[in-house]
């Protein structure tokens, strides 16, 4: 089987408020274009689809024209799951529809468990759950005790195996924070980080590759960069655009990932990059530079966002002047950023993906109170008592949803 | 042709902050029972399928279940429009994939113009819409001049009769306020009505039945009670719940009407009542005599929604009872509203057409406008430039949205 891996389309997105939908657009062609031209036979999108629960109507008509063409022209499969910023019941709807004509999405827990079966290859489409819907979903098996997402994984992943095909390849798609487990100690990075906090609060990232070691390729969706994929096998295609000013600092290029696997689970994975019409332009320097000729002619103007970070000798340099206006006169109007920092400090230029998995759009909700909490409490944790109640508030806000 | 005729489902609504959802799924329960056992070849719903753009997950949940009973476990086709409750944008995501599996939907003004052909009947489906669009529909045809929505729906129709096969019958379904036109003096009493104000405003209810006569059968939406219908072959099915207490009130049964049409345009209809479950009750008396058990035993305690009107003899009869938990201790908690009058007076026990017409929810946003300006001069009417100011800010708002 040959499959494009895609994820994070995030489709609505808006950058500082400017909206990225016609840099979406572009992605998405450039994407259906692959997969024709590359003749695979169905295109993997792991996840976090839209941008929000709600999104905007203009996103809505984005995103259906491009399954439309995929799915409906191009007779192109499609395999999908919500991630975390979809509104998985929202996006439900007309499902049963989409199936039999080829769009494949799985929004719920339930519906993980029985493989779409190919010639060569079964493909199981676990949508972003919380320990929660695990709870909920096993909840008549008291055996299964689920503290937190790994253990909930661990169980799922025992029942899919249940039903694999010894003849087939087993693709799993899926949506969480995966870390490299180290095999030289046993304990992998994340969970020596984690060692030092607690790791029992409920959705806490403490899953590591080796936990999906039954499956030949693991479409994964939630990081936004492929190079925090832990294993060539446990991979990230990473977002097809660059969402905002960090991840326009680090450069690296965006695209998807062409897979090919045969049944016997052999494996081979070509990065595709995809043309930037319009990128986000990271400039640090002084005021005065940014305002020369000789820098500035050599900036694509008009044709970029501009994030700008002024480098400032002292404090009121820039006293009565207008910044934003004389770099509008240079730069256009599309500054999505101005920010500020003394000359001599140096830009941080990467990012680790623990210090991803710490970004707040990637946390659990009961993630972001424990880290709360440790910030204004100079470092404690939150006790066994604490914990629990966090998790059933947020348990009740889930079941109010419902 | 033998299909059911239903509208107005309002997915989601709420009374006074109660949900009706389990009413509403009594009710779709019955919808598809009988369209299973009357063998329709398909269910028209005729507009506000949900009762807002933006509707709740539950509704969403049920909307889905139904549809999905209906059109893939019965292949029962639905052929179904957006009315102005209705985000028309939103509800068309999916729609080329709903199509071949027998799941019609119409939201868009360009999709209505190619029928849907049936052995014996084409299917025209024409979403609520409003003048605005029609001229940027027509936008290219200088000689088209759309005022108020009766404009619109001539050209439409007009573009609709080229597409007519002379050997079928001819089915519209829409979502509009259409009156009867009074044959005997040429002018409805709506337009006599209207010619009081100024009818120039878009949208503006000045539709009256002769428009359709090119079709044999017009399957209506938009006003919720069958009563409303101008004809025969004009005809609303109305609301299959009561969503209000001024509905309650009418004490009307709802339902939905099977109807049968052939190639020639020979017409039957026949109206069937729904089951209420929790029906509405509006009680009105003095307060001893609700608390009288004589009274209150005769009621459904328990099993309705109430709503009292309580007489008053004197303004300080009820000072210093507590009202709602004295009517809670008998009737339950659920109720819905509790008004005052004085003793003696007789509530207005039904609407007319007119009055319905004038609900907030059934205007469009220029006419809530043009009536409030009426009210608070005191009955002076908005200018052309007022009117033309007004109209193009909601056209301004309408594109935003597109």
């Amino acid at each position: 089987m040959k499959f494009l891996h895609t994820s994070d389309w995030h489709v609505g997105r808006t950058l500082n408020g400017w909206s990225l939908l016609e840099e979406q657009e572009w992605a998405f062609q450039q994407i259906v274009d692959l997969a024709i031209s590359e003749q695979v036979d169905g295109v993997i999108i792991a996840g976090d689809l839209y941008d929000r629960a709600v999104p905007p109507v203009d996103a809505i008509k984005l995103f259906n024209k491009t399954l439309a063409r995929l799915v409906l022209e191009e007779q192109i499969p499609v395999y999908a799951i919500s991630g975390n910023h979809d509104g998985a019941e929202r996006l439900h709807f007309g499902r049963d529809f989409f199936q039999p004509q080829g769009l494949h999405l799985s929004t719920r827990l339930e519906e993980a468990f029985e493989p779409i079966e190919l010639e060569d290859c079964q493909i199981f489409l676990l949508p972003f759950i919380d320990p929660i819907d695990a709870r909920i979903y096993y909840k008549d098996d008291k055996d299964k005790e689920i503290q937190g997402i790994g253990d909930a994984l661990a169980y799922i992943i025992e029942d899919m195996e249940k039903a694999f095909d010894p003849d087939k390849a087993h693709i799993l798609v899926t949506h969480f924070a995966v870390s490299k487990k180290d095999d030289q100690d046993g304990q992998s990075l994340r969970e020596l980080m984690l060692s030092e906090t607690s790791n029992t609060v409920g959705g806490l990232t403490n899953v590591t590759s080796d936990l999906f070691k039954a499956f030949d390729y693991v479409a994964l969706g939630h990081i936004h960069t492929r190079f925090a994929s832990p294993t060539k096998r446990v991979h990230y295609s990473g977002s097809p655009v660059a969402f905002n000013v960090k991840e326009a600092k680090r450069k690296e290029e965006k695209g998807v990932y062409i897979v090919e696997l045969d049944a016997s689970g052999d494996l081979s994975q070509a990065f595709h990059p995809l043309e930037v019409r319009r990128p986000i332009l990271a400039l640090q320097a002084p005021f005065e530079t940014l305002m020369l000729p000789e820098f500035y002619k050599e900036q694509p103007c008009q044709k970029a966002w501009f994030a700008f970070d002024i480098q400032l000798s002292s404090r009121k340099e820039l006293e009565g002047v207008n910044v934003r206006a004389r770099l509008e006169e240079i730069y256009g109007t599309d500054i999505v950023e101005i920010t500020f920092s003394r000359l001599g400090d140096v830009r941080e230029e990467s990012l680790t993906v623990d210090q991803h998995l710490k970004d707040l759009e990637m946390q659990s909700p009961q993630e972001i109170v424990s880290d709360f909490y440790q910030t204004v409490t100079g470092g404690d944790v939150l006790s066994e008592r604490q914990t629990a109640l966090v998790e059933s508030i947020f348990e009740e806000i889930e079941r109010s949803r419902q």
